[in-house]
């Protein structure tokens, strides 16, 4: 079941590639497993450094509910989250975190800041990492390798 | 010249205080000390746990300026970041973080996270601490002891 969600989170990171942004998506849903929101990154569209994949998912899913809080909600998202992002889905009290790859240049869950473990943390969700991870990995791949092919042939 | 950008946070922090929301002001100055955006907190009324002043007036300065970056701005907060807001100022690469009032119960700066000085952190802004201290740390104990005496009065 919670395959089906992160496959609609990589259609999203799949959508955000398409548009020239990193692709990252997420998925917010209720725990009657409805969706309530998905996202994906839109930093350079939105000029916002905050916009990423699951900043956005959450934001939304507490304004379509009208609460600043997500107690029983999950999130999925196709990478590890980042500081800031870890940030917010502990202070939405999300209840699961599920998430793709690993990001060994800004997570900040299992590694990093380790936003969920260390003293000061006021909610960790539990969290489970690597479902979808190799489509995860090859949407990003495949981004920075076109990245880089273009800024070749503009060299 | 940079208390006088922390006496605009401050008074940003008190108009929380009075919209009943958490007493946090914040303020984006260019580095030619134009103001860009200022804000307070704003994540009850937006049904927003993102809404930290610091993280609502960096979303700002970046719209107005039309770009997701802020090198060379500085930011005035009234309390020390969180992990989360840590996060956006790194991303957004302010260059000069001011902030008041110590944080013990969330503060990522310069204790929890730590989120400019461990080994993953892309930017990390210059910090100056303990400007306006007093008077935040004022405006936060007047606010909270404010509400567990409604608290009092409503039991």
């Amino acid at each position: 079941m919670f395959k089906s969600y992160m496959d609609i989170a990589l259609k999203e990171a799949k959508a955000a590639a398409d548009r020239g942004e990193v692709p990252v998506g997420a998925v917010v849903v209720s725990g009657k497993g409805e969706i309530i929101s998905q996202a994906s990154n839109r930093t350079r569209e939105l000029s916002d450094p905050s916009a990423h994949a699951e900043m956005i998912a959450i934001r939304s899913a507490c304004s379509v509910l009208g609460q600043e809080r997500l107690n029983g909600y999950d999130l999925y998202v196709t990478l590890e989250p980042c500081a800031m992002c870890a940030g917010v889905i502990s202070a939405a009290r999300i209840k699961r975190l599920y998430y793709g790859a690993s990001d060994d240049k800004s997570g900040g869950v299992e590694q990093g800041c380790c936003v969920f473990t260390h003293s000061q943390s006021h909610h960790a969700p539990e969290v489970y990492s690597g479902i979808g991870e190799n489509e995860a990995n090859d949407i990003l791949k495949t981004f920075f390798e076109q990245l880089r092919n273009k800024s070749l042939v503009v060299q």
